[in-house]
């Protein structure tokens, strides 16, 4: 049975994992992106070589490495990617060096985009939208993975909703990502005096504390019209939901759809659902791009 | 040499021509879309039987024609068209019945997309937007024109990108379209007590009469916005502007191409051009149907 080590790479956090050909994950082990002075690419060496010890016998046949920004996937350099600090960083050649394994090194969202597709056995049009520490989006268009002609494609996070609003932490204003990933709702919690320790505390306290109410009301509303616009553009057959913040479920869902709804005056929203593979998705869309690195189709389907 | 009837339909004209296959305009005639009480499938009627008497010994092999809307290509039936009326309307049905030649029905915008892309020859992702009495767009993306689950695909007008803004014609509130379509510009100079006959003499004002300067900084300012969103999840090698509102030239390029740099901190906005077709553009795209129900690829190639 063949195996990858798998590494999804969040601004926060790097989730690694250890993950059969069927997209069982045998091992997981987790770091952070920062720690002990120590920048992402150290620490992602380091939970590689922690995740190769937990491999066991199964020597593993490739690495997948999912990183947000903008990835040229054909040569594994990373563009740009904001909350890493990478620009035109040749991350598959590194890696590849450091582990002597094969590598392949793609979007994080468009390659969890592919895991979800491939999981539930869809075809066509398909938008796949994670939520954590930033946001991004996979598109999927006529059954093709959609990555732009400079590898930029699928920045819904940095679609401008609110013109002149408040200031993202790529340098635009006003964008989706200000107000609905999760650290934004975390930080414009604490900023109207809250206290929470986690996105999912603030979560936790809608309906219950007005400022909670508020800044998840806002983070609704930008995702919705960032969605009304997709969907005016794309007319997708299904939007997936996924990162840590689709865990917030019907509490997040509803009030999207409704949102949403009450935007398109002549059409419905398309069907939205939270992720299947949930927080995972992350770490079985890096497996996919190891697996896909070496040839190899895995069989993911449930 | 075969030749089609080409009618691209709009929602304040209809714009007939017939074609050859190397894209030569052999004759032109057009019609009001509403003309002595009669509705747009009569004068439609009306144009075509025109037209056919204009090819003179030339029979036509075929009809084509480009609607605005939600169309469904493969039956050639216009499921919505806010500027026409139209509803689940078998138009290819009628079209076949009356004319007794096949007739294409198509999306006038994706049809105007693909012929401005087999003109210049380019491949991969654009976004060709024309700017008449509407605004919609073809997107093509990674080689495939987007037309969406439900044929809905490529609603650029209808992107909301000023929530709570002026109404659409469409129902919905703060459309592109509301501001930057040819009838929002002129309809939005007159309510600030302009007068004018048409948008091009609007257009002509911008710079000596600053209600010309506001309406137009505003139309400016929704396609820029609309882009935004678009250039974000599409990352597309090139935008095309096209329709009537693209006769603006520089008048509308330059300080478009100005608002979108600016709403764009980290990336370079996309080439963007007027369309090479012009205002032609919806005729060559309906012919292009013409020629692609009867299985010919026409030589449009320039």
């Amino acid at each position: 049975m063949s195996v990858v080590l798998a590494v999804d790479v969040g601004g926060t956090g790097l989730k690694g994992a250890v993950v059969d050909v069927h997209g069982r994950t045998l091992a997981r082990r987790d770091r952070p992106t920062a720690l002990d002075g120590r920048g992402p690419a150290e620490n992602l060496l380091a939970l590689l070589a922690d995740l190769s010890a937990l491999a066991g016998p199964q020597a593993p046949v490739a690495v997948g490495v999912g990183t947000p920004g903008i990835v040229e996937e054909a040569t594994g350099t990373v563009v740009y990617a904001s909350n890493l600090g990478w620009r035109d960083f040749g991350l598959r050649a590194l890696l590849e060096d450091s582990t002597g394994l094969p590598v392949g090194v793609g979007h994080d969202a468009r390659a969890a985009g592919r895991a979800e597709q491939l999981a539930s056995g869809t075809h066509g049009s398909f938008v796949f939208v994670p939520i954590g520490t930033g946001i991004a989006a996979a598109l999927v268009v006529e059954g093709t993975a959609v990555s732009g002609v400079s590898g930029a494609a699928g920045e819904f996070g940095h679609v401008v909703v609110h013109p002149g609003g408040e200031l993202c932490p790529c340098g635009q204003r006003g964008c989706v990502e200000a107000y609905a990933a999760g650290g934004a709702v975390l930080r414009r919690y604490r900023a109207r005096g809250g206290e929470a320790a986690s996105t999912a505390e603030v979560v936790g306290l809608v309906g219950a504390d007005p400022r909670a109410d508020e800044v998840w009301a806002d983070a609704v509303r930008a995702l919705a019209l960032g969605l009304q616009g997709l969907t005016m553009l794309l007319d997708p057959a299904e939007i997936v939901i996924g990162g840590g913040v689709s865990g917030a479920g019907a509490v997040l869902l509803d009030p999207l759809e409704a949102e949403l709804r009450a935007l398109l005056a002549w059409r419905s929203p398309p069907p939205l659902r939270t992720a299947r593979w949930g927080s995972e998705a992350g770490r079985i869309g890096a497996a996919l791009l190891g697996f896909e690195r070496v040839g190899t189709t895995p069989e993911f389907l449930l």
